[in-house]
């Protein structure tokens, strides 16, 4: 199993901020992340901490702009609980890995991590939604043998409202990713553009983060005061649900891809300057 | 032009009650509709009265079980000023109409209705879907133009909030909705049942509705004053769309055509009935 | 402390359903619950089972229509865990209690339980509206600290927008919920009936339920990948707030409340029947 | 009738951009806004122009930070068709008033028809309330006559479901709004202070904007077609509703505020300037 190492407790969403540092023996290298890692002799010595990685407790090996082994020496795995999807960190310290680690050029790691980035939102549209999917399916069969006032559940309009939107919903959800999916493919093959990708992938991923998190909501209703318990595993699936929402980019991540890729990227608010 | 007469004063969402009756001289035909209809030699006399009919004041000829030309005897247009799209009616007084306008076979009315309601609910989701994305477009021209603060309003992070879950939004419907088509038109080749139209329409139709109508809200509220004036046309592309939602059959149609395909007729609310 | 035990294995929002009965020895008593209690010189005999009872490992004492101490022989605690607010249940078999354990009349405990929802409803409101109130304070110190793209992530217009709607909805749930307190105090002051209290409260709840959700959902949005560790409190905020919409009443029983209140008995859905 | 004449052509949200200037024969006068009014021999002389102007149509007399009558000479009101609440504008063309006429003191303008801004949205915002809950009810009375599939359509689970949401908001909007009444009164006594007026007004109109708007959205759909028709007026409260968002400042608006008071004014996107 394999892993990307890129955010740090300084950064986020805004991942140019990074400060991990690769560095040579005789030179600062790579993107301006704080782990500093220096060549010396045609090994890279990586300094730095890394946080909110997916799945620390399985990895086996892992890497960044780099290739670096799990039982490197000087790696330190730290753990937040999260009762969920597990996500970790690892601290860098004077981490010695041989120079053709290094994943493609020097200096263009940022490209690489985000492109991954980009690629990664259509998997993970469509592992909300599906999730989403699953877990209505199997409120559907909970809803016809849960009586109340003499019926199943499943008879009452009211509930009826909730599933109809929710189905529609997530079908949206589905074809969305799929489009994405589709566009994806189509730069594989040298159609489309990454911004065209970015923005299809942000849409999709948006849309899956509230329309899926909405759908685990009703199938909470749904099941009633069981939804909570350990007896069902909904309340996993939520969890989950909620961590993939910003896992690979924040709501607010995919709202501002979308405005940029819409609008141009002089309209930024963050960077709007008066023309002169 | 060619208009489809279903819905009457005491019917609607619930079509199986229409009363309009078609008769031939010797007996009573057809649906059970209250338009009676009675075969002279050859001829059908039709009584009754339909409402909510498209485009009445542009029509030349229409029909429902029965093709009749505009300017037959005995039929009255009503209208109802609706500011936006126009919907009207028509009174049904001894209409004669030769026995060769009817429509399919005698009996299956209902049939050709119902398939022709689910197969318009695709263009119809395209008409919100790309109206609402029209409007959406004009706008983002409109943000870019208009300034306060300093800076064009395209260029403050609640606007781009705000047309960001828009355009994922409508994205969403338009893919939705291409999905209902490819159904559609699986169900025109044979490989695809009638109910499976029914069920994607029914999911295209619901969405777009709320999310067209969504839009044009958001639309409304980027101009400012303006978006109300007789200005620009968006006021009236709002009322537009918000009567299509209603067209072909209600939200709340929608939701149950979906939870009926989900779930099983059986589980259809006011049908419900204890098991013994 | 003291709980109420009303819920069964099958029966919730449908508590008329309960099946615990208490029997005196010569006769069958009270409500039709399952769990029999007969009465035999003096004693009451509980047998039953109960379910989804909040707070049952810190309980000491218990009632349902009867008090029973915690301690008493033949009651076994069962227990759901749930990741947050803590619910279990209870088998009763052949639990004995002296007949002044009775609370209130016999044959009246459904109007003593039923009052005793309709009262805690406008508690369970607010205890709702300022646990999110307060994680929203909590998130606003975040958004303060937090940095991305050269300033603190709460001077981005996107969280402004959702700050905004929040404190709104907060608002409003808090003087709702004050509202459906005053009515209730007017209750107790016997100038209003315990429909209106019902009726408050059961908007309050329905109110509180949906945008303390939302609130808390906006928390962990604005805490990123933090907010879903063991680092901050804010998941289990979300969780107990999950589970309080259940408790009390689901969303559905509080719009079914409202509805029957604003319409009439005799449009309640599943009891409609025809006229003659 | 007396009216407020704020906005211009360049601006609304940014009410801080109006240029309409008001100038003593010898010397600029009052804030910076476009018309001019210069004082010779103790008359103001007032140019430029004000659009969006309620109820232009109607009023009499009419003020800004002067009191001028409606007859008054060089004074040509233009209109906006908007099919509802009418609104309009006026060109000020050497418009010459005494300068008794003017309003509180020179260069206080700003404060004072700021101030009288943050006093109207309480009103407005039980208007919007009051209006919705009105035509909620009326609906009501036709849900429990308009009959589908063999009952009235208010003895259906969706409908109850909307019902039930849209009267629990505007329970809640009505006591936002009385809350922000009670701070008014506060502050008209001396105990509470202007931004605690503009908070608590901000938040009252815009959760009464968007929940008074989504309450007309399912009036609307429980009509079916009819709520388009010029039959009945549902339509037309719609439009109403829609403008009073925009007037005395939209929702985004309301955002700035409310966002203000919780964060601090130094967190204002467009003003943020990093800390040196
Ligand atoms: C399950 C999971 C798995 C992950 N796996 C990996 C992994 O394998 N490798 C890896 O490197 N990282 C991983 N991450 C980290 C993930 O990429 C980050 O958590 C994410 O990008 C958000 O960063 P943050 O948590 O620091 O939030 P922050 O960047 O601090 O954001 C906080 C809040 O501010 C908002 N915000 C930030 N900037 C703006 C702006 N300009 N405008 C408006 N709002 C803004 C955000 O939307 C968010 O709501 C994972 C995270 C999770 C939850
Ligand atoms: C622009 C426009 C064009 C049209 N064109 C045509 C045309 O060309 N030919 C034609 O024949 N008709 C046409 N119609 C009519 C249209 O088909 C009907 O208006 C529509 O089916 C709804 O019927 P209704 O208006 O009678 O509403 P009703 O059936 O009276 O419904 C009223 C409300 O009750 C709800 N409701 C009804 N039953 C249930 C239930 N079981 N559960 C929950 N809620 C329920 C509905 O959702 C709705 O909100 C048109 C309508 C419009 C607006
Ligand atoms: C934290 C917590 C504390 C609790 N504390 C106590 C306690 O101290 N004592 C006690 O006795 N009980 C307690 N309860 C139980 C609580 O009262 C019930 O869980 C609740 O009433 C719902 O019942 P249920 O879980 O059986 O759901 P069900 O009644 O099975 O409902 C399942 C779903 O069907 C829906 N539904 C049911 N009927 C209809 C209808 N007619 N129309 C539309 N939808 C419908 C519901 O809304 C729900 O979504 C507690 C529950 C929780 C979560
Ligand atoms: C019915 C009605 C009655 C009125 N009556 C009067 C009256 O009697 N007297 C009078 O003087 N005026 C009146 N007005 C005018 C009203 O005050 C303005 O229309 C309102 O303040 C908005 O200004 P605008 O229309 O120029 O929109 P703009 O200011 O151009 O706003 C356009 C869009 O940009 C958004 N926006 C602007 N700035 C920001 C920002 N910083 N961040 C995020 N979004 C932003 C707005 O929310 C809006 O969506 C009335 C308006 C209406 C509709």
């Amino acid at each position: 199993m394999i892993d990307i190492h890129s955010t740090e407790p300084g950064c986020g969403t805004d991942f140019t901020a990074i400060t991990t540092t690769a560095q040579k023996k005789d030179g600062t290298y790579v993107i301006a992340i704080t782990t500093t890692a220096q060549k010396k002799d045609g090994t890279y010595v990586i300094n730095g901490e890394k946080q909110f990685v997916s799945l620390i407790p399985e990895i086996t090996t892992y890497g960044g702009g780099f290739f670096v082994p799990y039982n490197a020496k000087g790696l330190t795995p730290t753990r937040f609980e999260t009762l969920g999807l597990d996500i970790g960190g690892m601290k860098y310290d004077n981490v010695e890995v041989p120079d053709y680690y290094l994943l493609g050029e020097e200096n263009k790691g940022y490209g690489v991590a985000n492109e991954s980035f980009i690629l990664s939102r259509v998997p993970l549209s469509l592992v909300m939604t599906a999730t989403a999917m699953r877990c209505v399916e199997e409120a559907m069969n909970y809803m016809k043998q849960r009586e109340a006032f003499g019926r199943p559940i499943a008879a009452f309009g009211m509930m009826q409202h909730q599933l109809a939107d929710t189905l529609a919903n997530l079908e949206a959800a589905r074809w969305l990713a799929y489009y994405a999916g589709w566009v994806t493919d189509q730069y594989l093959k040298g159609n489309a553009t990454l911004e065209q990708v970015a923005d299809a992938g942000a849409k999709a991923k948006l849309f899956a983060s509230k329309y899926a998190i909405q759908a685990l909501h009703d199938v909470l209703e749904w099941y009633g005061a069981l939804g909570l318990t350990t007896e069902i595993d909904m309340h996993m699936a939520f969890r989950s649900m909620r961590m993939i929402t910003v896992a690979e980019g924040t709501m607010n991540a995919m709202r501002i891809i979308i405005a940029m890729n819409a609008l141009g990227r002089e309209y930024i608010p963050w960077r709007w300057v008066p023309k002169k």
